[in-house]
């Protein structure tokens, strides 16, 4: 019979990638499920929920080929539960598999496996190789503005693109939910597929994110995209997420040119502050005043029912007094995303975006947060 | 005006006491405030849902005497937030306070301090000392064989009351959910007030569980209970449970005097495959099936959908072959309540309860969980 022995811990660790993915859609019983192929010396999981599809190849040891479809959530938390040993699966009649692991014996009923969808088909070739720490920063740099809002579909995700910095290459992320926008760039070999742009699903994204999670800083990934999708190679694992149809909107024109009023302070510093004035602000508004003096800012609140907060804190600024007011989350999710010691803010009026950006940078890239003010 | 000043953590520590009691009920507002009331050199706070009362006494600068009555939740919120620095805090008009740490200021909005109801009188006397220890450890070995039902009130609790252990005396603890029952007694003092048993609710005990949490090994606690609450004196907090009305069931003759089929098992290894096998229970049932041979046992479940699971387990037995169900979920949470490396379970036949406890015990006291069968 078909059979194959793996270790615990890789095939765990497997299982682990493709739980937000499989299963989380139940309307198909068989996206419920993960497709498993072992041929030469290879376990290959795919889990897909029609948008994001996930493969993987672990290490096995494999008697004979075969194939089988498992329900997702159930062998996980088998899996999860078994000492670490050797695990042995083998095909049954009936799409069941047989699995053996120290002394537990289960039986497991599955689906045909030639009924699972297959994923979108990828060329090896296509794919440029970049530093996976650049892939990393820049989700960790944008994802947080993109819109939830079903209704605003196009703006449910990152937008993708490149871009040339003093000449030269450079890929582009850039999120907005029509309130704040934020947008990272770095210098790096070009991406075939992204030169007019394409929009990454926010759930994708995050999977993504899971996926680079691990990994070590100096290596590498695969990426390209083609009209519909987008291909992700990290390691032994491959994630191919479906674009988002849709007009990302015209972004750029957004970006202040002219806001000549700069400060900068101290990020745990404001960060703290705004999180002690934030608890006093309202459920809906969420609006925090910002009350600019020279070398100072107060930062202040009101709740309806709850009262008010205010606060001092020590800035560098030399222009003139200027009050304006921001949704303090976003205030707050964007000076999280950035690194620097301290920020720098940059506004021109009351009724102006204002922007946040990191103070320096080390290498040729560009962040920059956009927050749309808010009457107080 | 009347204000005091307090450190930080001592504020945050007697808040967070406060927060799975104040607020719970949203009925009647006041009952989501906690009622501050500072005093020669203490801020003594007191929340309440009506069912269970908590006051602390915290270490505090009192300059002038006051009350007010503030929203939990948002006091909560805030100092959470605060720098760890001297807190001022100031009464103003309207039942308002002031509150001023480090650069930070807040007005916060309160209601009438006189309209916050005041808690069950208690009497210092009264006050039996024992191991605080004790207490924490008879709650953990019986509170999870109380009732969910809502419906079965009675049950919902555990019931508190002494016994003689040999001539000496000692309390007991017994909760049931008329599927299993934990009994767990220990040689101490006798506490006023529960020679005929009383039954303090489960939402109570959860939230004396967190009181006695970070209490050290050798401290002692104040108990009594009267006709209508249970008090517990834990260092500078008073806890006050109001008792559930009714009867509790006649639970000393469900406790099985005829098991002979006693069983010695490593308390790990039960434990860890009672956690695979039970991957594969049904979801209403959760049946496991023991199979007891000589120096072995078979545990094994089906599940319709998913599929089947069996592990062998080697054990010290030596007597006939018997065949048992049992709902998974009882026998782990049986077994996890013990702390002993080995556990003892004492059968009779595949249609009379099973017995679960501990092999051995330092002090005089007993344990013991009781199951009852399933058909499988």
């Amino acid at each position: 019979m078909a059979y194959f022995e793996i270790e615990k811990r890789e095939l765990l660790k497997g299982l682990g990638l493709m739980q937000g993915i499989a299963g989380r859609k139940t309307t198909l019983p068989i996206l419920s499920h993960i497709y498993m192929e072992w041929k030469r010396n290879s376990l290959f999981l795919t889990g897909t929920d029609l948008e994001t599809g996930i493969q993987e190849e672990l290490s096995a040891q494999v008697q004979e080929e075969g194939k089988a479809s498992i329900s997702s959530k159930k062998i996980y938390e088998i899996v999860r539960e078994l000492p670490e040993q050797p695990i042995q699966i083998q095909k049954k009649e009936n799409h069941w598999i047989y699995l053996k692991c120290g002394k537990s014996v289960f039986n497991i009923a599955g689906l045909d496996p030639e009924e699972f969808p297959s994923l979108p088909t990828w060329q090896e070739k296509l794919f440029t190789k970049i530093p996976t720490q650049i892939v990393k920063e820049m989700i960790e740099k944008t994802f947080f503005a993109a819109s939830n809002e079903e209704s605003r579909y196009h703006l449910n995700g990152i937008f993708f693109t490149q871009q040339k910095i003093s000449g030269k290459d450079s890929i582009r992320m850039v999120a907005t939910d029509g309130h704040r926008l934020s947008l990272m760039e770095r210098e790096t070999q070009v991406v075939k597929g992204i030169e007019k742009g394409v929009i990454l699903p926010k759930k994708g994204i995050l999977e993504l994110r899971k996926l680079l999670g691990d990994k070590e800083g100096n290596e590498e990934m695969g990426v390209y995209c083609n009209s519909t999708h987008a291909f992700f190679k990290v390691g032994k694992s491959l994630m191919i997420i479906r674009l988002i149809e849709g007009e990302f909107p015209e972004y750029e024109q957004v970006i202040p040119k002219n806001n000549d009023k700069r400060l900068k302070v101290g990020k745990e510093m404001i960060y703290g502050s705004l999180r002690r004035v934030a608890t006093m602000v309202s459920e809906r508004a969420e609006g925090i005043k910002l009350n600019l003096k020279k070398s100072s800012m107060e930062l202040s609140s009101y709740h309806q029912d709850y009262g008010d907060a205010r606060e001092e804190v020590d800035i560098q600024y030399e222009g003139p007094p200027i009050e304006i007011g921001f949704n303090a989350r976003y205030l707050m999710e964007a000076i999280q995303s950035i690194d620097t010691e301290d920020i720098q803010m940059e506004l021109k009026d009351e009724g102006s975006p204002g922007v946040i950006r990191p103070t320096s940078f080390e290498t040729p890239s560009q962040q920059i947060c956009i927050i749309m003010p808010m009457r107080m």
